[in-house]
């Protein structure tokens, strides 16, 4: 499995996808600038008079409600549309969900058009499970394993790989289940490191459209080794952004092999 | 003083408060990574379907009218008079006030409903008090020593503590004046340094909220201070960025005493 | 004509025009603080409320289509008006020309009214002079030669400076041309530095208003120079970020004579 996760990597290099994002003010700087070090090729779009265009031109769909307004909604419904109609992998991050009634509900309209992928923190895949114990605006105030049987419903309601982003990254496809643990503290304190990893998911689902978990998984894997390794070299969240970026782009097969911490979730799941 | 102004800083640090910004796209990102970097929790929403819910699960809340337009400013509006009726500390950042004269009476109405601290540039705080002698965009073309009736004025009119940055920020509440000439001159070469002081001023007031003369020394106190520490190492404004954030998440309370350069204004004031 | 391009970037140092962008969301903070690291003041303003009167104080005026909408593009508009009725420079990026049927009648639009300078990639060129092969997003997937002749003609429809930046920069006015070899690879692994160029011509543009080819080239110059120089020292795309800041603030004299490869393009152009 290893191998495959590698190779999903090395085909972003190679082939350069499209990703179309609909994301949040915050983050699209970053979320650019992290999709182009991978070796993707990403596109911010929203207007309504180009939206069904511009993901009609783009390998994969990436929505994240970050900064949502009632604009910026209609754009994510039509584009999700758009994807489900053309059968394009399509990726939400659910920022903040349980946060506001009015996320929850444009988050409970949006699932209805099967993501192939939901990634969002603990607190947040909590309150899209309906079992929220409350969110603190964007940060996580729960373990990501606090998570797993909420990851499991709604995968099974959804159809969708969830992942549950954290410490403890794990990934749900039905039955199926993997954590990664690689990552590191400091990442915590940079904005939109999430919205980085929900992204990337974006462009390894767009060269491996037939299995979203393993995309997922080579997608977290790259964030986790990139991101520690980074942090390894850094005095704090400014010099981790940088090193992080770079390693993103630089990242050798060795490095990757040696640290990725990858194992299957066991059947008890 | 400097005890309460440290404790304060570390107050951030420890309960990690939920400070809701309505800013400007320019600074987004850096804000978000600097008020992470001080150990805060931002979350930046301005939809009219949520905001005074995101307002109602804050701390404190940052107005900023950098990139301003009518959807935004009414945002701002239902904002304001949230914080106001839930009696939450609020701080305005009247980016190119002067500038134009759609800024001015979006200020004017905003500055109504009594913000707990405004901070300025000596350029915007003149246009504020209506004496400005015209501003250059949103980079300020006054001394913050020139600014300082003005401030004082401001303070009698609206009951805010008044914020003046520059080489020396003066800090004006009624009779109160603090001076700190922490800082260093290439701040002022990278984007959105103002709107983070106003962030950070946000964070503080969100720990010590009836204080907010002291809560805004201690923003302006970091920020002189990583500033001037991170601009000894820096090569120009791009490695500033970088050591900034660095130094703002690992300032020690030996180099802020030893550093701080805080003085009250004397009587005659 | 060396000493005219040094002296155009000393002169952006010494009067720090005052520079209108309306731009993407994706690249805002670069731009400004590319614009501040070069001695420029740059100010972001859309809202149709104050749009003339921002673009009236202004000493150029800078529009990138990147993330457009339809209450941007009529603010676009707006805005260009304002600028041909002031007969200040204004510089068009561009962005994702080709790449949907909103952006090509946009652009369309916006090249009616004169502008000064259109700086894109090859594939944006092309696309603009009706002879696109098609684009892939906002990535270009020709090389600058391939589209000078498309450039030749897009200067003789519009009057307008034409700027092909790639590998080889081409800056085409009417019948004169001229080629600009610096620059460095890792460069396209940067969101947004092509958007950084053509904010850079901008205010260029504003201190050397009635010789427009050179502005052009002045920027493209300090553009390349000081982003090879910032690539030989960094270690991937999040560093070549620092060290490109970095280095618009502090290149010297020396070093822009004796790296620019800037000739001008033979007769039978």
């Amino acid at each position: 499995m290893k191998d495959i996760l590698w190779q999903t990597i090395q085909a972003v290099k190679a082939t350069s996808p499209l990703v179309h994002n609909i994301t949040n003010y915050v983050v699209m700087n970053n979320t650019a600038n992290a999709l182009l070090a991978a070796g993707a090729s990403p596109v911010m779009a929203h207007a309504h008079s180009e939206i069904e265009a511009m993901t009609g031109i783009a390998s994969a769909l990436v929505i994240n409600i970050g900064t949502l307004d009632e604009y910026w909604v209609e754009s994510m419904r039509r584009a999700v549309l758009e994807a489900e109609k053309l059968q394009k992998p399509w990726v939400l991050d659910p920022v903040g969900a349980g946060a506001t009634p009015y996320r929850d509900r444009v988050l409970e309209e949006l699932l209805k058009h099967k993501p192939t992928v939901v990634r969002g923190n603990a607190s947040e895949i909590l309150a899209l499970a309906s079992k929220g114990t409350g969110t603190k605006g964007v940060d996580s105030i729960n373990e990501s394993t606090e998570a797993l049987d909420a990851a499991i419903v709604l995968s099974k309601n959804t159809g969708a790989v969830i992942c549950v982003s954290g410490a403890e990254d794990l990934l749900v496809q039905q039955a199926q289940g993997l954590s990664i643990t690689n990552g590191h503290p400091l990442m915590a304190k940079i904005t939109g490191m999430g919205c980085t990893a929900t992204a990337l998911i974006g462009a390894c689902c767009a060269v491996l459209p037939a299995q979203p978990l393993l995309a997922t998984a080579a997608a977290m894997a790259l964030m986790g080794i990139a991101g520690e390794m980074a942090a390894e070299k850094s005095a704090g969240p400014g010099s981790l952004q940088l090193h992080f970026l770079d390693m993103l782009h630089t990242l050798s097969e060795n490095d990757f092999m040696q640290r990725l911490k990858l194992k299957q979730l066991d059947a008890a799941f």
